[in-house]
């Protein structure tokens, strides 16, 4: 089995759960914030500056990979570890969520998505088998299930239609998937805001006994609370020996409230994107760099932090760097946004280990702020 | 005296000269290339990646940072090595050059040149003195004389006008150049592609005794048999115990045809501006990393390059980046060039030290072709 979770134990304070997944490159701390590689490179990075930070574990997605450079390429280049220079652990979405988001230019029916290209328009069709092929052709050690993402809002019967569908999607990747010994494939639970759909979903994809699950179709739009809503009834509905995965979720406080709610990994592009916009996520809140009250301050962005940026650079430089359009600038900032992520997920760790992690919650937004 | 000015030994075979230049930041090995970092970073690159290929000087442009983020504000920084974090030379140019690019946005008097900003159209004026007090802010190790620089072609009575207003600027610079402990001054010979108008050029400026002389005026576009022409009777006008520098030519075969004139120090922004580009400075010659043969090329850019980027990528990876138009790969191409020219002008000095820079001159372009 390629996939195993070793839970070492349960915060007394907030019941978040320490634990380690076991993966064919590695083992992974969890909880565990995942960098995202869309296209086989962290915007901005080399590997050995993720190592640096101490990334345990990239994201990457099928999507753009099918159409760019395409799996095949990629599997003949000797798989996307190989490709990018990343022995470490890969999770590959299924391409499901993005191909969704194409709107107008794709097509659900029963047996796939027909889709249009948003590079140059020529038209694909993913499949459950497919997404599972072009995943295996990766070489991810873990890939995800090829699932269909409600918007928000969305009504009942559509979401229940729509969650049965990923079931037998679900169904259909599993029986697709042969390279069960160096890839584990994971189930994701669908079900919108309504509590008996996450439970119907849930208990049908239990069945299928995924090495993993994830909770899929939140931070999509909807408020915060509501999705903690969510959280807090489908945790518990995710079997305790397998690794939960909150897709999507990348802002401070909702890996806060994640992990309090029993979630052990989480994705999302935000201190990539926000960083490369120029805006900072420090000890302090958030650092917009061109703001005119950076012109001359000659500290570092965040004080406490210990990353290159910040050991080596001032606010006036990195500011500089963005109004000249400086690529350098956005490699600081990703740096340093990857790293204060990384490195909270550290403290989030060190705290349920020492049963406090509401304490590290209350202390930690004191000083960062909370965005709701 | 700022700046001091080695002969080891010229070349039995060429004329060449190997040398090291004594700066306030240490000791430069010449002949040298040296990367260009115009606005206070080398586009893409860390100080330290540039430290790991081995660059042992930059330079960095006036104009620029005199107009963002303002001499004054590098001033208060502690100057340019501390706000940018490069603690080994830094020359910069007197901006000369970059406001007479500006054409209609700029007009020429004795006094100094009134100009405005390409970046918001504001009116300024940049006299010899405002030229030195902009590089005094900078601190840089070396600084240029303001000169003016005539296109080419231009005809004999306005090159001979030019560089005699070049000489009264030098001689204005050299009086407002009071940092003389700290900062070197080097004066521009211009006198465009006529023989005797370089001579009298450099007659007038040796009269000024600066620790260091530049070619100005070549590289504008003629074709590079003039340009080896000027230079082999320009060079010989020029002091033994003082350092050359070639301003503006970054091609291989230029540096080398330049080394073998009698030049020490070059710099341009063409390693660099072709890397972001997607061409790559190879043993073999250009390599253009989008063409379709590279798609699936699992071979490194140079199998003779020992670079990062050789060691650890393919070129098929290195295409599928800039299709992709990712960071990484205008990072890893411009690491490679400029690793490139730098470790050719090692070999060059390592040439000149064994007497046989025409030997290697021959094998290099028998491999590398040679651009006209």
């Amino acid at each position: 089995m390629a996939i195993r979770y070793e839970l070492i134990k349960e915060c007394k304070q907030s019941g978040a759960r320490l634990g380690k997944i076991h993966t064919p490159h590695g083992v992974i701390e969890t909880p565990i914030f995942m960098p995202v590689g869309t296209q086989a490179t962290v915007k901005a990075m080399t590997p050995e500056e993720l190592k640096d930070i101490e990334a345990q574990i990239i994201l990457s997605n099928t999507y753009h990979l099918y159409l760019r450079p395409g799996h095949e390429l990629i599997k003949k280049a000797g798989g996307l570890h190989k490709f990018m220079n990343w022995d470490k652990p890969i999770l590959t979405d299924s391409g499901g969520f993005q191909v969704f988001s194409l709107g107008d230019l794709r097509k659900i029916t029963e047996e796939g998505v027909e889709f249009r290209s948003h590079l140059d328009g020529s038209k694909h069709f993913i499949s459950p088998e497919k997404a599972v092929e072009i995943q295996t052709a990766l070489g991810s050690d873990i890939m995800m299930a090829f699932d269909e993402c409600p918007p928000y809002p969305a009504d009942y019967d559509y979401v229940k239609k729509s969650l049965e569908r990923t079931t037998r999607w679900a169904k259909r990747c599993k029986e697709a998937h042969t390279n069960t010994e160096k890839q584990g494939l994971f189930g994701i639970i669908q079900g919108g805001m309504f509590e008996d759909l996450r439970r119907q979903s849930a208990e049908e994809l239990l069945e299928l006994d995924f090495p993993g699950y994830a909770v899929g179709g939140l931070s999509v739009g909807e408020p915060k609370p509501i999705m903690y809503e969510v959280l807090e009834y489908t945790a518990p509905l995710m079997p305790k020996d397998k690794p939960r995965y909150l897709m999507g979720v990348g802002s401070p406080d909702a890996l806060i409230e994640g992990v309090i709610r029993g979630i052990d990994m989480f994705d999302c592009v935000l201190p990539t994107r926000i960083g490369r916009n120029g805006t900072a996520m420090t000890s302090q809140g958030k650092v917009v760099i061109k703001n005119a009250s950076n012109t001359e301050s000659f500290e570092p962005l965040d004080p406490e932090c210990g990353c290159y940026t910040c050991k080596t650079y001032t606010k006036a430089y990195l500011r500089h760097l963005f109004k000249a359009n400086e690529i350098l600038g956005l490699r600081l900032m990703t740096l340093h946004n990857l790293h204060f992520l990384i490195k909270m997920m550290e403290e989030v760790r060190q705290a349920i280990r020492e049963d406090r992690l509401l304490d590290y919650r209350k202390s930690f937004f004191e000083k960062y702020g909370y965005d709701l």
